[in-house]
């Protein structure tokens, strides 16, 4: 699964200008999935959520290019399991057969691919300008899981050396699920405890002042967010081989952190309640199969590279600087 | 709402034999809600989930009973919400309405309540023998927050002095909610990495004899744990007088520990997979009415006493010993 295919080739175009520009976010090698609601001012207030895919400045009503026949076999059922109110249940199905639905996207997309001029003909009803709709949360997440991946990060966190098992294995906790919200969400600066004066180097004096009140050193950590789709029975084990499947996609993960509170907690059990106010992600999904890669050729124009839809993977080094 | 009223009283008998037993878990004082199953051998397995109550040796149906037109008023919108494959629209709903709830059970239940006869002359239909059924996770559980309750408790875990910030604030962190189960589930041996050796007193040693394999230090905590029903919005806050209305009841909560692995992980960022592989709770939620209390009457006749069912508040008392 992890060959690169048609999908994958930096010549294809979109019949859809705005795929090609260079700037664009949303070419279509990239492809992500996400959760939208069409804002529709009036009484009855915006549309239930539902499955799409971005495409330039647009995104693809999976629904109705559902309705309207364009999908057929494997892509059709993974089309139905994406276009309900989260992306749970793509997630959660076999990876041939997500593959399949992007394989028929990418075709319906591209210029000269088999039904594309169908698609193009019905295009104002099946596609929608980005800025009709509202982004939603894509899946609802029963689980959240913070690894630190840098030993350098280790070490600040600790205010001194960083512990020696970040060797071992991979340093984590679990995060607080019911507070992850899509990338936009107003952030409230959270009350709590914490010291006066400038950040400690080392671990909290038993003696320093503390106070009750607004945090006063909020930032986020920019991070690198892996998506796991498909579940294991409790108490049975993956192989490190079966671990990639299981991987459906990525987004950018925005770690707010009170970095008062947190310095005063961490001599408890760990990061708390200097986290658990937000957690923020990037609204888009982008699969594990658009990030597949074959060694940069620096031959080819900067037009025709993959463009930003790669910043999902740099961001991992972006946390470690 | 901490008051105590006529379903407190102890005096209170059911026309259902088993739950005036002394020893009986639950009498007509208690009233838990929870889910079951009813087992059903054969080609279609065992039916859907559904809300009931335990009395005695029995689980009443409160779908059925609302079927039956024995609930109406506030007490009718709480069935209704309780009847369901899980127990969140019930434990969502204002005090008052589930304490109607709670009152007209009692009433129904008890000997020379309105309307008892009609409840007993149907009761094959509208009881079920607690061994015909599986009981199930009562909610669907989206965040788990594990508290220290006991400052001995945090120094053992730490192998040394507890922290200095105990009396600060409640020490705790974020559980994995996803692998709560009901009680009863099989446990399995997780594997991971830990130390070979007895317990160390203080932090690992650098240089000490790390392996691989089935955990050798299984063990669990036993804890109260606090239900919280309705939520609050992110980014607000709720006051201390709040608060307790929050908290729709209680269960026991084993809180099942790896101690080799949790050894070798607490130098990083706290617990973490020597306690996600499980964490089992008590099927039955007790209800917070339900745990108000009176000065203790010693000259009531032990009979007479509310029996196992503030085991729940005496569990938190164990964990600190």
């Amino acid at each position: 699964m992890r060959e690169l295919n048609e999908t994958h080739d930096p010549s294809r175009r979109s019949w859809l200008e705005a795929a090609n520009r260079p700037d664009c976010d949303f070419p279509i090698q990239n492809l992500p999935f996400g959760i939208y609601r069409r804002i529709a001012p009036g009484p009855r207030g915006d549309e239930p959520p539902r499955g799409g895919v971005a495409i330039g400045d647009h995104i693809l009503d999976l629904r109705a290019v559902l309705a309207a026949g364009l999908f057929s076999g494997e892509a059709a059922r993974a089309a139905e399991a994406a276009c309900g109110a989260t992306l749970n249940p793509l997630m959660s199905l076999p990876r041939p057969i997500v593959s399949s639905l992007r394989a028929r996207l990418s075709d319906l997309l591209r210029i000269g691919g088999p039904d594309s001029e169908l698609l193009r003909a019905r295009a104002s009803e099946l596609l929608l300008p980005t800025q009709s709709v509202r982004l939603e949360l894509p899946a609802t997440i029963a689980g959240y899981t913070d690894f630190s991946c840098s030993y350098t990060h280790m070490g600040g966190m600790r205010g001194g050396e960083p512990a020696s098992i970040f060797f071992r294995f991979p340093i984590g906790y679990n995060g607080r699920a019911s507070s992850i919200r899509p990338s936009g969400f107003a952030v409230t600066r959270p009350r709590g405890q914490w010291t006066a004066g400038a950040p400690a180097a080392g671990p909290l004096a038993v003696d320093a002042e503390v106070r009750f009140g607004p945090e006063p050193r909020l930032d986020f950590e920019l991070e690198f967010a892996a998506c796991v789709g498909q579940g294991n029975t409790l108490g049975s084990s993956l192989s490190v081989d079966q671990a990639a499947d299981r991987l459906f996609g990525y987004c950018l993960l925005n770690d707010w952190s009170a970095r008062g509170i947190q310095q005063l907690e961490m001599g408890g059990l760990g990061p708390f309640l200097g986290k658990s106010f937000l957690t923020t992600i990037s609204p888009w999904i982008v699969t594990d199969e658009a990030l597949h890669f074959a060694p940069l050729d620096l031959s080819v124009a900067p037009a025709n590279r993959p463009s930003r839809h790669t910043l999902t993977a740099s961001a991992m080094h972006e946390r470690e600087a």
